[in-house]
């Protein structure tokens, strides 16, 4: 399977790597890493041992990358105004994109310039941060669940996922794409926002009682704007509860976000804060907080 | 008149140098200004003209200072567990004191250790930083609002306001202290906070939308607190549109919350959140979007 990744920050890396590794024919579209991993190759430092792969296929390009069978998304959103560009010279006629990009917006990105039929989404459950150049670190997780954009369950869908298990991966194919993903907000909205505004990691922000119940408080608000919208099954209460508790199981983990701002880039605010706040308010609901929070982000980056 | 001045930070300094001006005996309780104060004097560069008080009464330990007439209080609230053992010993029988400090909770703390009927407080407008050791930044403002903890108008509020006149401060007594002091707050509660939180002065803050609408929500919030505690007259709802109005013509003012955090003091946290919300609680509101943001500021204090 010919995969082209787009987007290779951490978590394009991290995926791209396992499925080289796998004997997968992967192409890197690579930035700032892309001297480094061409003269040394690919180190991987996981927590599941690690790897090296010696010989990348990285390009510069998009054009130069060719049709490929699966285009794998891992840009930041705050990069979306590029994203369809760098993705249309990657089709070939049946290509599927899967996008594993944060919040929501993304898929309906790719399907209004590229058609919805190719379109899939998964929502990634990895700890991994970039080192230096060519060094990928994988501090934990890398679970994925994926699902179409349209039309629910789908062979391709399922053959996507059992591509990424044979990578060692592990995955799902879900039925229920958006519910999916509103499940990862309540974890992305509290825990990006509160530590890239106060500059805590996950577990010195949940040490403290005050910035534990904001996450609580925050959760709720996601829950409440999630079982809104329709979805197959509504996201229960104690998922609140398991999704504290996963977190008190990380150690001092930095979300993306939080490295964005400590690393001076953009905040990915939109799919995470913004798309989420319309979709509520569409169907008549406040995200006080969530939306106290945004404010603050959006406040604090470069005027 | 003879006047101690404890906590000589910028606010201290100001009204402090402003009195000994007009020819009161003003003595200052002083610490890291000490040195600096001692050789030099004190310098003030204020937008109503600079001017340098060559000889200033400056002390290390308010054992030297002796008993005065009014004991005014500037000291930051993060410091009030020194508030009493640093006033006591400047009392005499008759001396009144005045704490000009942020937030609530302070009168109330003096008023414990020291009697009620020596204690007023005071509401500073007042736009001042410190320069250089011995020097003093008078940006602007400088009017004071003062009452009695207790009783209501007096003979000696109103001594004290027409002395502080006679400085060419402007000054007034008011009937209601904790209607003023709740009045301040719904300025206080929204600029301190997201000030320090997002690192934009209050014209950067209210040139943003988002910004500029979580500063409306907050004020909404503490008046409906203030207006549940029994003051003599409610705060109208136009109150909020003047507050903001009022900021809009500073220009570029960083409040003393963001300048503690800039510079690594510790925050004014409970005198200006924690006791203000614990008494919205108590009349069974709940200020969300307030405690959120005390909750941020809590986050990012040292751990």
């Amino acid at each position: 399977m010919r995969i082209g990744i787009v987007g290779a920050g951490a978590l394009g890396l991290y995926y791209g790597a396992m499925l080289q590794r796998s004997g997968q024919d992967v192409r890197f579209l690579l930035r700032s890493d892309y001297r480094a991993i061409r003269d040394n190759g690919l180190q991987v430092r996981s927590v599941d041992g690690d790897f090296h792969l010696e010989k990348v296929q990285g390009f510069r390009r998009p054009e130069d990358i060719g049709p490929v069978d699966l285009v794998m998304v891992g840009l930041k959103t705050f990069a979306n105004h590029r994203l369809v560009e760098l993705v249309r010279p990657l089709l070939g006629d049946r290509t599927a994109i899967l996008t594993l990009q944060n919040g929501l917006g993304n898929e309906e990105l790719l399907a209004a310039a590229l058609g919805a039929e190719r379109v899939l989404g998964g929502i990634a459950f990895l700890c991994a941060n970039r080192g230096e150049p060519g060094t990928l670190l994988h501090l934990g997780q890398g679970h994925i669940r994926l699902g179409e954009l349209v039309g629910g369950p789908s062979e391709r869908a399922e053959a996507i996922a059992a591509r990424f298990r044979s990578s060692g991966i592990q995955c799902e194919a879900v039925a229920d794409l958006r519910r999916a993903r509103w499940e990862k907000l309540v974890w992305n909205i509290p825990f990006n926002g509160l530590c890239a505004l106060t500059g805590r990691d996950v577990t010195d922000l949940l040490a403290g009682l005050p910035g534990r119940q904001q996450v609580r408080y925050l959760m709720e608000e996601v829950v409440m704007a999630a079982n809104a919208q329709g979805l197959s099954e509504k996201i229960p209460r104690d998922f609140i509860d398991r999704m504290i508790e996963f977190t008190d199981g990380m150690d001092h983990y930095r979300p993306s976000m939080m490295i964005d701002r400590l690393e001076g880039r953009p905040l990915e605010l939109e799919a995470i804060y913004g798309i989420p706040l319309k979709m509520a308010a569409e169907k008549g609901l406040d995200m006080a907080r969530v939306g106290m929070l945004y404010a603050l982000l959006a406040a604090g980056e470069p005027l």
